[in-house]
C-alpha cells in the first residue's frame, strides 16, 4: 500500500488500512510521521473517552459492554488498549466473557492493543498517534483503556475528553489516592461488580473522598455496573454523554483540549528526548559511567553531564 | 556558612549543616552541585531502605516506630519523605501519634520532607542528592518514604537497597498491581493495622499474588505490624536485616546498586532535559504551538519538532 492509498483507506474507514496505519505510527519512523501529518487535518470529530482503573477490576469487560451498547445505537466505536494486563493485549478477545467476536465482521468496531513492550519510551507517542488515526478514520467514539493511578506512562487525562475511573469493591487504593489528592479527579466513576459485597461501602467511600476535594461546576457521578449482564452500562454512557454536553458549554471543551494538548506535546517531546538519550548513551557506555560513579571517580552530577554531552545537537 | 564549612559540617553529622546542605541541593543550582561532588566520595556506607505504599496506610506511623526501634539499638537514622500526603510533609511531626518529637534533640535522628512542589521535574534529583548528603553525614540507615505503585516520579527501587511495600486491609489495588505484574516486586511486605478485620485475607491475597510471579532466590516475607503499639516492628526490621544479609552474598548488593544507579542516572538526565525544555518553551510559546495544532496549521509531530528545535543542546 502506498502512502496515498493508506491515507485514502484510513479516511474511508477501511479496516485493513487502519490496522496498517497504526502499525506504521507505532514504529515512530518517518513514514508514520508523514501519515499522521496527512491525517491530522481530518481529526477532532471523535469523542475520546478514557477508561482507567487498577488491573483486575473488569475494564475490558466493561468496554465490551459499552461497545455492544454503542453499536445498538449505530455509533461507530474504536478501542485502544494500553493496559498490559488487558485481555485485548493478551489476545483473549475471542473469549466468551467479552463476546467481542460479535464484532469481528462489523466495520463499525475496531479494537487495537498497543503492545506494551518494545516502544522504548515511545508508548505515549504511539498511543496518541493511534488515537489520531482512529479519529481521522471517522469513528464517533474512541475508547482508550489504561491502568490507572499513574501506573502507566500514558497520561490518559491529556489524551481524552472524558475520563472514567473504574473501581471494584475491595480496591481501596484508588479511594485513598483520590482522598489524598494523588490521583486526578475523574469525570465519571464506575463501580464494577456492583452486585458484590462491599459495593455500597465503596460508593460511600468514593462519595466521601470526592467531598474532600475542591469541586468545580462538574460533580463526578458514580455509576454502579455489572458489565457481564450489561447492567448499568446504559446509565454509565448516559453520564459520559452528560459530561460531553457539559463540556460543550462555555468553551469548556476547547479549554480542556488546549490544556490536554499542551501536556501531551510536552510529554511527546520528552519521550523523543528519552529515545535520543538512549541512542546516544547505549548500555555499555552507561555501564562505564556507572562504574566511574561507583568507584567515586565521578559524582552523579558529573555523570549526568557526560551523558547529556553525548546528545546530538539540533533537531 | 562557606562551602568548606558546609562540607565539614555535614561530614561531622551536624544537624544545621545537614539541613542547609539539603536546602542547597534542592535548588539544583551550581552550589548544590559542588556540594554533592565534594560529599560523594564519603558515601556508600548507609543502608537505604524505601518505604512505599498507597497514601493512608500508615507509612509515617510505621517510620516513627522504626525510628524508635533503631534508636534503642543506637543506630543513627535519617528519614527522607517524598510522599506529598505524609504528615512529615504537612508539618505534623510533632503529633502525639507519631511521637517523633522524642527525637528532636537527638543528633542520631534526622527527618526531612522534600516539598513536593516547586521542583519542576527535579524532585527525583533533589531526593537522590538529599539521600547522598545523609549518607555522607554518616547515618547508618536512610529511610525513604514514597507513595507506591508508580504514583510518584521518584523511582524508589533505583534509589534504595531494600524496598518495603506497606499495605493495609482494604488496599486491594496493591495486590492487583502485584498480581498483574504492573508493580515491581518489593523485597519485604508490611501489612499495617494488622489487628483490623481483613488482615488475614490481605496476607492470603498477597501470598497468592507473590506465588504468581516468577521468584528468584529471595522470597519476599510478609510481616504484620501494628505500628501504634510497636507490634511487629522488630520483626519487620529483622526481615530488612535478613534482606541486607542476602544482598551481601555473591556480589548481589553491588549488582543491585549498579542497576539502580544506571536507572537513576538516566532518570536524572531526563529530569534535567525536562527542565531545559520547560525553560526553552515557556508557557506562552507552548500556547502558540498548541494553537497551531488546534487550528490544524501544524500536526503534533511538527509541533514537537518546533519545541525541540528551541532546545539548547550540549551540556
Amino acid at each position: 500500500m502506498t502512502h496515498e492509498e493508506l491515507v485514502a483507506g484510513v479516511r474511508a474507514g477501511e479496516r485493513r488500512a487502519i490496522g496498517r496505519a497504526i502499525s506504521l505510527v507505532e514504529r515512530l519512523g518517518p513514514e508514520g510521521r508523514a501519515l499522521t501529518a496527512a491525517l491530522h487535518p481530518r481529526t477532532g470529530g471523535a469523542w475520546r473517552v478514557g477508561l482507567t482503573g487498577p488491573p483486575g477490576v473488569g475494564k475490558s469487560t466493561l468496554i465490551g459492554a459499552l461497545v455492544r451498547h454503542l453499536r445498538r445505537a449505530g455509533t461507530r466505536v474504536a478501542v485502544v488498549s494500553v493496559d498490559p494486563t488487558s485481555p485485548f493485549t493478551r489476545g483473549a478477545v475471542l473469549g466468551d466473557r467479552i463476546r467481542l467476536s460479535d464484532h469481528f465482521l462489523d466495520p463499525g468496531v475496531f479494537i487495537r492493543s498497543m503492545a506494551s513492550r518494545g516502544h522504548q519510551g515511545g508508548l505515549a507517542e504511539a498511543t496518541a498517534d493511534a488515537v489520531l488515526v482512529l479519529d481521522a478514520a471517522g469513528f464517533d467514539v474512541v475508547l482508550v483503556e489504561a491502568v490507572g493511578a499513574g501506573q502507566n506512562e500514558v497520561e490518559i487525562q491529556s489524551l481524552t475528553d472524558t475520563v472514567v475511573l473504574t473501581l471494584m469493591p475491595g480496591s481501596g487504593d484508588g479511594v485513598q489516592a483520590i482522598k489524598a489528592g494523588v490521583m486526578e479527579i475523574p469525570d465519571v466513576l464506575a463501580v464494577t461488580k456492583a452486585d458484590r459485597e462491599g459495593a455500597d461501602a465503596l460508593v460511600g467511600e468514593l462519595r466521601a473522598a470526592l467531598g474532600l476535594v475542591p469541586s468545580g461546576p462538574w460533580k463526578p457521578p458514580i455509576v454502579r455496573v455489572r458489565a457481564l449482564e450489561d447492567g448499568g452500562v446504559a446509565e454509565l454512557w448516559e453520564q459520559v454523554e452528560r459530561h460531553r454536553a457539559f463540556l460543550a458549554e462555555e468553551g469548556r471543551l476547547e479549554a480542556r483540549r488546549r490544556e490536554g494538548l499542551a501536556r501531551q506535546l510536552r510529554a511527546l517531546a520528552l519521550g523523543r528526548l528519552a529515545r535520543r538519550l538512549d541512542a546516544a548513551v547505549p548500555a555499555p557506555e552507561l555501564g562505564r559511567v556507572v562504574d566511574d560513579v561507583l568507584a567515586r571517580r565521578a559524582d552523579p552530577g558529573e555523570a549526568v553531564d557526560r551523558m547529556l554531552a553525548r546528545l546530538p545537537l539540533g533537531r
